[in-house]
């Protein structure tokens, strides 16, 4: 199974594609969508969906996996997070994949083990996990395949609930 | 010219068309798009979408006008809205529509005159520009072509920064 995680946000949207076969980990592919605070926001929320669009065209993914949101403080943040959001969530739509959610403990149990991980311990393990050297930059990548993991691990709940076939 | 006004939300996303001819204000279409709570988020915000492009791309509005969100308490209803509100703006970019943004009291002082009128001003004023018999319901609707109604408004301060022709 290949899962697409995303890290979702306007500046920087992380994404990583991750294959499960049997209990075999492989990254695929990753990186980040990057837009210019210069720009208008509908041209940055524009350019997200096409490159994330191609980026689902070229390798198909069959889930998409995205971290929950949570914000305690800024409000402005979580409007424009939610932007992005509102954009990459409608990519898989388009794309008919399915989405999963998770909160950032539920990533840090699956990838780490222990739902208070920080961030150092989370990318250590994806590293180790998917056998990627070099640590993967900026840290909205990391965070992109360390969900895509953690939508591949609990791949065997999806089939029981029917949400993947 | 034709704007749209567009009042975002999730379940219910209202929408304006009003034209400007000279000083003279006409109500092209206005309705509400809306989507049903137990529908996933995604299929929600892809209905919104194609809902929307449908209208911009049967109506043609030159400006889309949208309120800027601002949210005291709950953040998770600020994600949503967010989400919503990427959505819209993602239309208006994949149409080559300027999109204009107003705050609440930019709103309320362009068509009732004072920054502090109250929800039943601002319907009332709405109708009465508009020359509309019945009240607009749900109130999306009526914030929806107040919006627009503030954008034309406006449009000559959009003209003279060169951002519609």
């Amino acid at each position: 199974m290949l899962a697409i995680g995303i890290d979702p946000g306007t500046a920087i949207c992380g994404y990583g594609l991750v294959r499960l076969n049997g209990n075999k980990l492989t990254p695929v592919e990753y990186g980040a969508i990057t837009t210019h605070k210069d720009l208008l926001p509908e041209v940055r929320l524009l350019k997200i969906y096409n490159e994330l669009l191609d980026i689902i065209d070229e390798f198909k993914p069959e889930i998409m996996a995205v971290e929950q949101l949570f914000f305690n403080k800024n409000v402005t943040t979580a409007i424009s997070v939610g932007q992005a959001r509102g954009v990459i969530l409608l990519t898989a739509a388009k794309s008919n994949i399915p989405i999963v959610e998770y909160t950032p403990i539920q990533i840090k149990q699956s990838v780490v083990g222990y739902g208070g991980a920080d961030k150092e311990q989370v990318t250590f393990m994806v590293q180790k996990l998917l056998n990627i050297k070099t640590k993967p930059r900026p840290d909205d990548v990391a965070d992109a395949l360390a969900v895509a993991i953690c939508g591949l691990h609990s791949s065997a709940t999806l089939f029981r609930k029917g949400l993947i076939k």
